[in-house]
């Protein structure tokens, strides 16, 4: 019934722009949302951290306590919070970034380069967070793919839209056609 | 040490930016920080809420207990929300929505027409929050102008950056000026 999704990684990737957008998609769906971002002395070394949670009632504590997705975009994100994710939860690891996969319970881990992706298709690496949607999107099932398109192109400007429309569908078929690897906890993992 | 903001009103009043423009500003101040967006069944009414919570101390409980200042920009959110402000805090109550200020112990309740005025000065009634922010830096004291107008500019479009800076400083020079009523509680006030 509650279902928590934690976005971490550093300033300038996007992730308060991709839990809010993650908020207003699973709002108009009509379920109950708190989106959250913290600050702190972590954020002056340039740690971002943006939370989602979404359930069917009423929200009574507004922090994720153990996620079921985490999406971590630095190595320093990923040893911070791959041991707070479920054991049946998911983990989105940018390889970009992150080196090394902790070792961990985490049912599923996918291990894929979304800022190279991101520099490669769209020569910048700021769509990283959006690719990333497409494919926790697909992954989780938590909203569906229309509300969050819609609210994607209801958040960025208007020159920008049609490249994040492409990023977010980018994100999907490359979940969808099984282009995104798994991870293997303990150990690093070559990508694709 | 902790010092709880809750900017309520509702969607298109812009407050979940207001929230993020003051978290960074406090961030950027050193603080820790944690901005909050809850979106319920309310919201499908068209409520919106956003929260922020400062600290010198890391944050524990991520959400407003009692707030230390209230902007509520609706009736509805001014019945809602002004019993939950501390009876040394401050509420700031928009009159070209709030027409009833509730009976209660606020030590200061301000009470101005930010939407007409935002339309008078700007033609658009979206900067009412800024000139609200204005108001809210200067009788709160929490979050320093400097750090909120950059800030303000850092999340603005670059074309609205000038209008932007202008509403802020409106909104300083009222209350700097007096031109900001107290509200009675307990009673509607005619506005200036």
């Amino acid at each position: 019934m509650r279902y928590e999704i934690r976005l971490s990684g550093m300033g300038g990737q996007g992730l308060l722009l991709a839990g809010i957008i993650v908020a207003e998609a699973a709002m108009a769906q009509g379920k109950n949302v708190v989106q959250t971002a913290s600050y702190g002395p972590e954020s002056r070394g340039g740690a971002s951290r943006s939370e989602v949670i979404i359930s069917e009632k009423a929200i009574d504590y507004p922090a994720v306590i153990e996620a079921d997705y985490l999406l971590a975009m630095t190595q320093e994100a990923t040893d911070k919070f791959f041991h707070e994710v479920k054991p049946h939860g998911i983990a989105l690891l940018d390889s970009t970034w992150v080196k090394e996969i902790p070792a961990g319970n985490v049912e599923s881990t996918y291990y894929f380069p979304l800022t190279e992706t991101a520099i490669e298709k769209f020569e910048k690496a700021i769509f990283a967070n959006i690719i990333g949607l497409g494919i926790i999107c697909e992954s989780s099932k938590i909203v569906e793919p229309d509300y969050l398109i819609a609210a994607l192109l209801d958040r960025v400007p208007k020159r920008y839209k049609e490249m994040n429309q492409v990023a977010f569908e980018t994100g999907i078929e490359l979940f969808t056609n099984g282009k995104i690897p798994k991870g293997v906890a303990g150990q690093a993992v070559e990508t694709v």
